[in-house]
């Protein structure tokens, strides 16, 4: 990043206040008959309501909008371990996108502990103040311990963003790419460099979608995971196959698909020359990929690639998930997001990008012609249709697969955050 | 209430969307370059000045004007342990009113659980989101230990308005009425009848402000609280005094001063008549008070009264304290808020009423007429000069005592939450 643009990051968070949200009223305290329904003597009705049922809570307070991020900074981007109060101006980030794009109101919630244990009985206990939670940059394997107990304890939506929003834009975008490619992703065969949350959730939702596990090839840093590692965790465990491929120049040799979930420049020109005709190349390592698209398309101009970065084609970025599934999530009051939400999250988005493109979408990206194919495989952030498409899906699916408590909503499909009840 | 109250309740707070609060944008979220300010990569920056001096978060989040109102729900106003989501309405009431009354951005926070060391756990994990902590509707006498470990542990002011912001403005109209009755409270004899938090806490400041202990006789369910009695937790014993007074009867006769925080009609007209000349009742029972203004002042006509009723004079209101107690200490980062920046909001407040009152006030409160006298001990809720002068007292107050990280603020007073840095 140029320094004016850090420059322009420090005072973008400084002013005009610091930081990137606020809380406001929702509702009159102008005459003290306004107070006196705000607060006692009034307020002593709707507490009695949701003692008497604590549904109520969803009618007479902002908990059924109200999504915590909550993040303990083990993991923030892709910076490592600064601790929880650093990790403040991403959740908060979060909790910006999440209004701005869904109007979800959210606040961030940092947890200063490194112990799973603490960090799930604390989120446990504040849970019921929100009407979901999103866990984000907290470091793998530890997240997987923390998001199957909250799951299995809270009352409301849990999702880990690093794993399951990436997955769901991820796999998105890798079906697009594989139908330009002509493959099919029932016989696509994929090399994923990285075993974190995010390269373990993605292999996963792309098993859901289609893909063969015996045809995805996981490195860690030590190499291939194979079925004769002793020094695995559980959850890279689960990908272990019984192959003699060791290296990434072995397992690149003939591949379908790259998925970089990784480091800079750690997919070399002479690899990515021995992958199959119209490779698909997702070097999503942020801020720097696994390999930068001029040297790729130098290398073969055959190839379908997308990173994580807004400046070059096809990015593959969260938001395009994360604030509608939890829209969808909150409008049914689903009390999961389920594999059937995440996977009807990843067709929506999917076939958006096959639709043509409004004309504000591409005045928003300074006129750029946009058409479905090897430059534009996945929608663009700003594209205000993914409200309707995404939160549509997300609620459909979760009233289908059983877990919404209430119906799929009337005022559905959103056509935009005005329409949100 | 009334049946009509009752439903306008509910009805405020279901419309125009459930709940009083949302999460609003205070920074410009429109472009692609917004958003990589706001978000990855340029919030990369921040995180980095964070994580090399945690102070900076009160420079690039909204840590340093933001409060959390915690609750376990075990001590919901006066109905009791009703858990913790059901105490969320009046949470969410207590952030509207810090952010209507002194500009703070406000958050409420259910703790799921009735044990103290697991509710301080869970609150010291979670402090260094916020700039302070306003602690509220925990029962006694856990709520005291749950102070002291929060206080004891955490970097940011926590305060237990149920206690202090009470005792504040008890204090700031107990010491008006004892100046109108022309008494002092270095000789005011007072009774004090309940002996939980808010009574413990009254007690304790008027203390602070020249009440003498063995002017105080406090009363439990089962009478005066004296050094021959052995069933006392350590918060009561503290004010046992040697005396042969045991019941309400024994222990009002002569007295200078009834301070009331315990239940309806507990003080009868027999009682109220053996009290000193001009007695002054602080009758706090809510919604229902000690004894009836109306039969208190039938049975004797020099009596001097308060209630927590707005629909009376000389309504004791917390508002009156916290959301300037908190601005006043957020603004100049006081570490704590100690008994000298409570002192200097008591006397703030208390000068105040003194003061002629600005026609926008008398407007307020339709047009009646208020002077300082009987009638008119303590301001009224809607005087937007208490922001001013109450938070600048505590401010300065903060910063004389040695708790405040930075000087006393150059844009104050403050004359409106327009002023607001």
């Amino acid at each position: 990043m140029s320094e004016d643009m850090k420059k322009a990051a420090l005072d973008y968070h400084a002013y005009p206040k610091p930081g990137k949200i606020s809380v406001e009223l929702t509702t009159a305290a102008e005459t003290s008959r306004d107070l006196s329904l705000a607060y006692s003597p009034g307020v002593a009705e709707p507490v009695r309501e949701i003692a008497k049922d604590p549904e109520n809570a969803y009618k007479y307070t902002a908990k059924g909008n109200l999504v915590a991020v909550i993040s303990n900074g083990s993991a923030i981007l892709g910076l490592g371990n600064l601790g929880a109060l650093a990790s403040k101006p991403v959740m908060e980030g979060k909790s910006l996108l999440f209004k701005k794009f869904a109007g979800v109101n959210s606040i961030d919630i940092e947890v200063d502990s490194e112990s799973p244990q603490a960090f799930i009985d604390t989120v446990k206990r504040i849970a019921d103040t929100f009407g979901g939670i999103n866990l984000e940059d907290i470091k793998a394997p530890e997240c997987f311990e923390i998001e199957k107990a909250l799951i299995e304890t809270c009352n409301v939506p849990i999702f880990h963003d690093d794993q399951h929003g990436t997955a769901i834009v991820t796999a998105a975008g890798m079906l697009n790419a594989l139908e330009i490619a002509g493959k099919t992703i029932e016989e696509a065969k994929m090399v994923c460099l990285g075993a974190g949350a995010a390269a373990i959730a993605c292999s996963k939702l792309l098993i859901s979608c289609g893909m063969k596990p015996e045809n995805i090839l996981m490195l860690d840093r030590k190499g291939v995971i194979h079925s004769n590692r002793d020094d695995l965790n559980q959850y890279k465990a689960a990908f272990a196959n019984d192959t003699d491929k060791r290296t990434l120049d072995d397992a690149i040799e003939g591949a379908d698909v790259f998925l970089g979930l990784s480091g800079p420049d750690l997919l070399k020109p002479e690899q990515l020359a021995k992958m199959a005709d119209s490779p698909v190349v997702f070097a999503c390592s942020n801020p720097d990929p696994e390999i930068k698209p001029e040297l790729a398309k130098q290398t073969r101009s055959d190839v379908i690639m997308a990173t994580g970065r807004s400046d070059y084609p096809n990015q593959v970025n969260n938001v395009l998930g994360f604030p509608f599934i939890f829209r969808g999530a909150l409008d049914v009051r689903a009390t999961v997001i389920n594999e059937e939400m995440k996977v009807a999250a990843v067709h929506a988005i999917k076939d958006l990008a096959k639709q043509p493109i409004p004309e504000e979408v591409i005045k928003a990206y300074g006129g750029e012609q946009m058409t479905y194919g090897r430059e534009y495989i996945i929608p663009k952030p700003m594209d205000s249709r993914l409200l309707g498409e995404v939160a549509g899906a997300v609620a459909k699916a979760a009233v289908d697969s059983g877990v919404a408590k209430t119906p799929y909503p009337e005022h559905y499909p959103l056509k935009s955050i005005a329409d949100i009840k």
